[in-house]
């Protein structure tokens, strides 16, 4: 398998950045990350673009335009010949002299094994909650301390996931978004303090097919209340909220509107990459 | 130079981690840091029980002992050989195969020449505000994703540091810790949301040479209303600070007690030094 580092492809294995980067020393960067579905690079646009956007906001200087990224990835997965595949773009800080300041970002593009069927039946998960606010949510950073330091109280709960909160106003999984589903039918997901994500937005879009979807200001009580909950990533799509701190959520099952939204984002993929075939 | 890399003595340049490592992954790791004088590790054992510390709070596994990493110390001190220098020991998340799990980590010591003098006079400083807590206070971890955000804003204001502040309540800088001296020569630091400066505990411990120090509340308006206010850290001891948000603190200038403070910690240098070689 190759990566690309630093304007070059090489073996995965020989990887490796100099101690005094600035993800190492202070875990500065940026990254995205997307899928390859069937040789095709989903969404690769609003990704390549979040990027160019986290970047800047984190003022690092990306080398490259979305359009050159666009054919040196076309070039990766050609070259590795995995036609399911996650996708992960990471800029760090760079070579920090004074261990602090950054510097000129090194740029790599890992490419792993990823296959995701498409089954349109969520998957049913059950969360607890953590009271925090990412950083710097404006941005896709690569601080993810809180959420591994989580890692153990999810297991330890039994839980899959944790969703975060500041006195009861929902944000964001670490690596998810969350939407719930009012008794009015409405399709609501947090407005701020949130990860603009790309699944996110495609359920945003979602509009147009006669949904009443929308960002707006989700509470705990408002979860409690809700007919149903569900997470979207890019790996994961769509999954059924049923449960949270213990307690179920709706009637505990799948609710139909999540696993019509689950149909329509599957049935998406299909059209977007026919239409990147054409 | 030299520097120590998961077991071995190699040199600086060659010190290198792949890719996978979940510090540059999803910037998962802590660190401690503290400097060599005149070849006196100072306040090691502080330092490394911290280290210690952050890592077992980070669900880190440390792979040596205090005593261990002493005699690591010690010989990558000699082989280097020189006598005044920064250390820096990090513990990442290690190589992680679906890049989110901790697994064993890396560890690695880095030595960089610092040479901090003796002088007494307290250098002074102005500072601007930022509301923010660290997400893990109670570890030092490697995230300094807000500090480093912060160094745009920091130099547009011709500042030297930033102070964090939630809803007023002070708690620390990215680097360093506060201290105020009250009308009644009181010397206070924020008891909660922030690190336990190795140099903070010196000056706690000043309370033996009469000095009324202690760990407690401070807000913005206490440091409005502050006789003194000064940070501290292993690479800047003490510095006055006499600016905050473009008002003047006190009189604006060094006040007696910030300057007889880095008198007695550098005399404890010494003392300690003395002491080592003894």
């Amino acid at each position: 398998m190759y990566v690309f580092l630093n304007h070059r492809f090489i073996a995965q294995e020989k990887a490796m950045l100099h101690i005094s980067d600035l993800a190492i020393q202070r875990g500065y960067g940026v990254f995205d990350f997307f899928r390859l579905r069937e040789g095709v690079l989903l969404y690769a646009e609003d990704h390549l673009q979040r990027l160019i956007q986290s970047a800047k906001f984190m003022h690092l200087e990306c080398p490259y335009t979305a359009n050159d990224m666009q054919q040196i990835l076309r070039q990766l997965v050609q070259t590795n010949g995995i036609p399911n595949a996650g996708i992960r773009i990471i800029l760090t800080g760079g070579y920090s002299p004074d261990a602090y300041e950054p510097t000129t970002p090194n740029f790599l593009i890992v490419q792993s094994p990823l296959q995701i069927d498409d089954n349109t039946e969520p998957k049913k998960v059950n969360i607890i909650t953590h009271e925090f606010v990412r950083d710097l949510p404006e941005a896709k950073t690569i601080n993810y301390s809180m959420g591994i330091w989580l890692l153990k109280k999810i297991k330890e709960q039994h839980a899959h996931d944790v969703l975060y909160h500041q006195n009861g106003i929902v944000s964001e999984f670490p690596r998810s978004n969350i939407f719930i589903v009012t008794e009015n039918d409405e399709i609501i997901t947090p407005a701020t303090n949130a990860l603009k994500g790309i699944t996110r937005k495609r359920v945003l879009e979602l509009s147009c097919k006669g949904y009443d979807v929308k960002e707006g200001t989700v509470t705990l009580h408002d979860i409690a209340q809700a007919k149903e909950v569900f997470l979207t990533s890019s790996t994961k799509r769509i999954q059924a909220v049923v449960e949270i701190d213990g307690k179920r959520i709706g009637d505990g099952q799948t609710g139909d509107t999540t696993r019509q939204l689950l149909a329509h984002l599957i049935c998406k993929e299909k059209e977007y990459a026919m239409a990147t075939f054409a």
